[in-house]
């Protein structure tokens, strides 16, 4: 069948790299439901307040699926382990339909916009259902799974003198910069297979690179942001 | 975009009137998730028991919505409210995406499908998505709605001689089949404007037409079964 956006995201993740595995590890990021017409309209939305929390059925529209690729390998699993697709929540997946439980943050009848935290979305990623999370039925208590039990461990973040520098100066525009930096980062972004402790890497936050790398004081393997810098592309 | 069947549903609901209102509400229900071609390979579903429950995203082949239909009156606020449609989990809406987790009984690799119960799904209903239900970040402790906060009361349900002289005899075949009527009566299916006491209602489940009416002998509005026919339809 055919399915419509009905709204689309525009939040703080430019690019896939870097956005944390599931919502709720990063609640500080937030994001804008924005709908599209003829959706923009506050009856669509109307009373939708009475719930903390929503799911976003949306597509994973920079990932495509290979007809025929039955498995996948799990980035949580160290990419070593293949598991049948729907096995997963791999973003490359027949039809390309994700799910997302989000927090709502505010909701805006003037303009039509629902403002939500915690979401892992990437910006621009369009959305097809939006529904209330509706916790004596979605909160499954005896749930299990032998495959992510646990959120992943989160790791310590240190910032160097020049990027708190800039921090200082952004924070009357960005408040939330720095926990954001923080979550996102404590997740551990880099592949599994890069072994190089020097090696530095860049993770687009707004319209920020934010440039870290192994902290060689740490022995527990956090991180050291190196700079923040406004990405030119 | 276009979204195909990835499968089906095969269950004991042949029509929309009674089916509980969220899953898990009927544990006895069952059902079967049978795959499309080209899914129908057990390696689509390789690992699929490492989890205890499933997200199945689905179509509501069942309902259409009206465009510009921004509103609707959900069944749960006794039909007397009105709420914007993404603000419901309403089967009439745009896209007609539905979302609904069930828990996995057994996986038949062999035949390649999924038995699961608690399910809430008309039988034949397309299944567009699988995934599986990660606790850590799926049961949000901390979700409210004020709509929806409570499962829904469960009648008491009485049953006839006739019906449970009917029961000894189809117990062979379907063991479950008496919890899953007490299940399904239980939740009141009956509509919220109808006031005759002596009304006689009939559900579908499997191929037999079960009559029930209210109970004369229930001051608590619980139900009788009177009859439980093989549906000629």
């Amino acid at each position: 069948m055919e399915i419509d956006p009905i709204a689309h995201i525009k939040g703080c993740y430019p690019e896939k790299f870097g956005i944390p595995r599931q919502p709720s590890l990063v609640p500080e990021a937030e994001a804008t439901i924005i709908f599209e017409k003829p959706y923009r309209h506050e009856n669509f939305i109307r009373g939708i307040e009475a719930h903390s929390h929503l799911w976003l059925t949306f597509g994973f529209h920079q990932n495509s699926w290979h007809e025929g690729q039955a498995m996948v390998r799990p980035q949580r699993l160290g990419g070593n382990k293949k598991m049948g697709v729907f096995a997963t929540r791999s973003s490359f997946r027949p039809n390309g339909l994700g799910l997302s439980a989000v927090k709502i943050k505010r909701v805006d009848y003037e303009r039509v916009e629902i403002i939500i935290s915690g979401h892992d979305l990437v910006n621009g990623t369009p959305i097809y259902c939006i529904k209330p999370y509706i916790p004596y039925s979605d909160s499954i208590l005896d749930a299990t799974s032998d495959f992510a039990e646990e959120a992943p461990p989160r790791f310590n973040v240190r910032f160097s003198d020049e990027a708190e520098k800039t921090l200082t100066i952004l924070t009357g525009r960005y408040p939330q910069l720095k926990p954001l930096i923080e979550g996102v980062v404590a997740q551990d972004p880099t592949p599994k297979f890069h072994k190089d402790p020097e090696r530095i890497y860049g993770v687009l936050l707004y319209e920020f690179n934010i440039r870290f790398k192994r902290d060689p004081l740490d022995e527990m393997g956090g991180f050291l942001v190196l700079s923040i810098e406004r990405d030119l592309k």
